[in-house]
């Protein structure tokens, strides 16, 4: 199973893709988009042009995505819900199911806690992923995501198997 | 100088085309995309296919949206900006010019206040555009915004014709 975990947003959108094999986690490939500050509406056909780009290159077979945090306000929710609207789009037009989990999630699945800060998660995903040097913060958060899709799933067909 | 106006929803998704020649407004389509209930990425994936395929026979050559009305809590606007965000990169992406109205501006232009009721607006609508009745509340609001749009840019061109 490879996975692309994705972090939404309108000026950098984090990406990277994770192989699950067994037990055995391996780094295909993450970054981070930069969108500039242009219209919006530009913005977004930038984010589904190079989705389709990176999905075509590292050939994912599913997608996951942090759930949105709503303790936002009316105004932030609304630009990464813009955003991320389109990532769904994306993924889903590649055929991909999307897995969606809320950031705690993420970051207890990782860290064991609800409270990592933004710097231990990069450092545990370069150490789950034997990368040479934390990543930057949204391709960070994006692997995390695509880490916590590979160990649920892992974990629920471990749990069909002992059925 | 033919606009596509748009009321983005992930439930139901109204659109209108309206067609400007000199003072005159002509209606050349509408309706209204009922997106079922199944799971978000899904209904993304069938506003942007359906949307091409509007925009394929109606043959747009500008787009208008209302801007979101901030009023609404993070929860509503950030559904509303998945919607949203696909919208407007179906435009973008079909080489559309994207005007954005607040809803204010919308009514104003239609009924001279700010505060007209869904079926004011449906029935100003209906006698702009010599529709037998009045169009379905979400097809109004798209058409009201295409109406708008189109008011705008002939305001527009009419200031630099007296200069």
């Amino acid at each position: 199973m490879r996975v692309i975990g994705v972090d939404p947003g309108t000026r950098f959108l984090g990406w990277g893709v994770v192989e699950g094999r067994g037990t055995k986690l391996r780094h295909v490939g993450s970054g981070v988009l930069k969108l500039g500050d242009g219209p919006l509406p530009d913005r977004l056909v930038a984010i589904d042009q190079q989705l389709m780009t990176i999905i075509a290159e590292h050939q994912p077979t599913a997608g996951a995505v942090e759930s949105i945090f709503f303790a936002k306000n009316a105004q932030t929710a609304a630009k990464l819900g813009h955003a991320r609207g389109v990532v769904l789009l994306a993924l889903r037009r590649a055929d991909l199911s999307v897995g969606e989990y809320p950031p705690a999630r993420v970051k207890r699945a990782l860290v064991g806690g609800g409270r990592a800060t933004k710097e231990q998660v990069a450092r545990i995903v370069a150490s789950l992923l034997a990368l040479p040097e934390p990543p930057p913060e949204d391709a960070a958060d994006a692997l995390a995501v695509a880490i916590t899709h590979l160990n649920t799933e892992r974990f629920a067909s471990a749990l069909r198997a002992a059925r």
